[in-house]
């Protein structure tokens, strides 16, 4: 008689144990439950960048979530006399964390209406010589063309200029790089002759690798 | 010989019923589990904004998500005779949205080919007068320029005055406001003589404050 | 006496089994736990598209976050002539993944300098053709003009063009379409004499349907 009672206390006590266990770590059951979703690997190795999360409604339905990101800054570009200037360089020596995008944009934005944003070609220096002469002729100075010269003759049409160019270029970048053509580059025309410090808002947007 | 069965008995069924308490609440355990990535205050105090969610991938690899967010609406701008005008108040007033975004960007689209956006002088009244004559000599109007005269002798030129300007403007946003410079404000640019209904699609896209 | 212990026994048993059942099998509470945030019908219907997700910091605070996606691709334009086209349909055929955003922003992104994509009329012919001499007259080609003039007397000139007119276009997408005015298409101006290839990355970004 005590013979299966004790049998069925021990067996009791080893469940009643084992449940605990279980109920107490409930991490244990989920871990095991998400493995189907998270690779052997990441449980291995452990990984140097953020993995791709997943966003589930219920544990049964889970839909692979890309972390989108943003990331914001504002840079100072080399202050410069009237020209126009390949800026590619600082540009992704001031905004490393392109390098950190998958897919994305980037969104350069000048704070100032006197100067422009663009993308040309990036080879033969003539073609930036040759744009300020170009856009010299489309808008030329001169006596008597513009109400607003307070500020000296080279003002207003500056500002005709940075309507026609544009303040801002947006750029896709593809695996970590700016994806640009082979010939092309991003510029900074400066539309004044006196040099201006001048403030560029960065703006990086999308999927981190 | 009842009394260590009596006992075992209780205790069986206390922990019984304790363990189908935890079985069946198993929110319990996951709150104490999610605690360290949820503050104590936010048990304590509701939060009035939308709190930062937090990805995981199991429970235990868990990556802060900004709530990222869109937001688009289509706002229609005063009806205007051929000009340049200063519009961000209006912009402002239109899409309050601007103000829950830490992080984005706006993007104005106007949907329609003889008018323009840009970002120009936000002070001198006089740089919006100039800006529409430097454009009127740079496109000019005439007899026997264009082929496509039917709607009027402003019509063409505004479709060549619409494609150098541009239809659109990103403009960065920073903690709520649009991060223009100083001097810098949103335009709007009316090529035809005429009043006409202009719609521009705003879009919003961003990490929410 | 041994007839209480023996149902003692069977209940024991029967709870420890269920409680087994329970503890193995968390997905049967979990699903009923997270019930709330999906509705029945996600039950019993399955679903076409992905739903929306729910993001949540603890089980009992869950926000809803749009499934917030990109796509990029790169597309080829149909070489053609100097000259301006529409080219919406095209666009449309090749990025059909349009379709899928209920919200969100095509930009197409030319990568190249000597050619410019840009939005205007969709209707008239003529307003493509008269938008090329346009632009010829505001940048002239000329002996003696441009220092760059090695790659022929057009190649200056399309360079000038292409920082007038821009290298890419922003598009807001509204319920999977482009929403671009009635008479407002995607236009590819090419400012080259002779036929180039032209690639066109393609990025989206938005909230999918």
């Amino acid at each position: 008689m005590p013979q299966p009672h004790s049998t069925t206390s021990h067996l009791t006590t080893f469940l009643i144990v084992s449940l605990f266990v279980l109920a107490l770590f409930p991490s244990l059951f989920v871990s095991i439950f998400w493995a189907p979703y998270n690779s052997l690997a990441n449980y291995l190795v452990p990984t140097p960048h953020p993995r791709k999360s997943v966003l589930c409604t219920s544990p049964n339905i889970c839909t692979s979530a890309p972390i989108m990101s943003w990331a914001q800054k504002t840079i100072t570009l080399p202050s410069r006399t009237r020209g126009s200037y390949l800026i590619t360089d600082h540009i992704q020596k001031q905004v490393p964390e392109i390098k950190h995008y998958k897919t994305g944009l980037l969104h350069l934005f000048i704070q100032h209406t006197s100067c422009a944003l663009s993308l040309n070609e990036n080879w033969d220096q003539d073609v930036r010589a040759d744009m300020s002469t170009a856009l010299d002729r489309i808008v030329p100075e001169g006596q008597g063309l513009y109400r607003h010269d307070a500020e000296g003759s080279d003002d207003m049409p500056a500002h005709v200029k940075s309507a026609l160019v544009g303040a801002s270029v947006t750029v896709p970048i593809t695996d970590g790089r700016l994806n640009v053509g082979t010939w092309q580059g991003v510029w900074f025309l400066e539309f004044r002759d006196a040099k201006h410090t001048r403030k560029v808002v960065a703006t990086i947007q999308g999927e981190r690798m």
